[in-house]
């Protein structure tokens, strides 16, 4: 049996959270707009910064937007779906998209209009 | 270390997302009812018409319902919660039910009433 | 190929649900405080109910607290965030905590305050 503390990898850990974690070839993350969250931004505003950040993580794991294997969309508002897409779909432009879902909810800060969980590829540690 | 990108299988992809995807042994899927939605029709009723989607889903991707590991279901109404299990009872007959959880969400579109995320063991391809 | 069947692991199942199932070194479940639910409570007690089910729960599956990868907190009061968190932040001392995402639901049972969902690091079987 290979060490298992050995294969949980954990990238920008605070007290209550991991920005990312990644085992066995797969990384987990949720990613949220620029912090202070504004909630004068629109939600196409606050998912163009949401998107550079999740580039950013899915880089330091190791990933990348093209290794996404699904993806959760949580919306404050289930109206701006529409306008969320055209963000989504200009970041998808070119690679393989995840398999995705989307729903409404509340989020931790009510400034904050969408908030997106990731389930990516990473490079397998295990493998030789 | 093995290719990374021959690890990930995506599955009706669209420029927007793909209808699922696998790595390494595990596939990944959102699943809704018959399209066009119908919201004339009761959460049960789309539900069977989901199910009948995901079963065909977990076909393509080489997994079944019998190897779902973890599933979330997000309905419009959680006051159709007793309606839907009745369903979803009839559909894990006969077969070991994943883990899951169940919570109210509003969808897409407003005439979806039950949406799917499935977890589930497919062939991994690094084996054999 | 491995036999596909013998990576799934199911604990604690019903007819409708497994407690918990792993698969290739993954543990997947959800859980949710003390049953039968008591709507009497708040928030915060029934966090601590939940977790200590998660641990027992973990402790079944091989995992630890200290292992678990994702976890999505659903709260059927998005304003209880904070008891919340202090709650959490209390289980999570003294070790490395996982990604996270927390929103707000209304979970299957009105009187159900909080649910968790969990990815977490389980031994896996196909290393030799």
């Amino acid at each position: 049996m290979m060490e298992l503390e050995n294969l949980v990898e954990r990238f920008g850990a605070s007290a209550r959270a991991s920005l990312a974690v990644t085992h066995e070839g797969t990384g987990y993350f949720a990613v949220t707009p620029k912090a202070p969250y504004d909630g004068e931004l629109s939600t196409a505003e606050q998912a163009r910064q949401l998107f550079e950040k999740a580039d950013a993580r899915l880089k330091e794991i190791g990933s990348g937007r093209d290794r996404m294997v699904f993806a959760a969309i949580l919306l404050r508002d289930i109206g701006d779906v529409a306008s969320f897409n055209a963000e989504w779909d200009t970041w998808m432009k070119d690679v393989a998209p995840p398999a995705r879902a989307c729903f409404e909810a509340k989020l931790a800060s009510p400034a904050m209009k969408v908030e997106l969980i990731v389930i990516c590829a990473v490079p397998d540690k295990r493998a030789g």
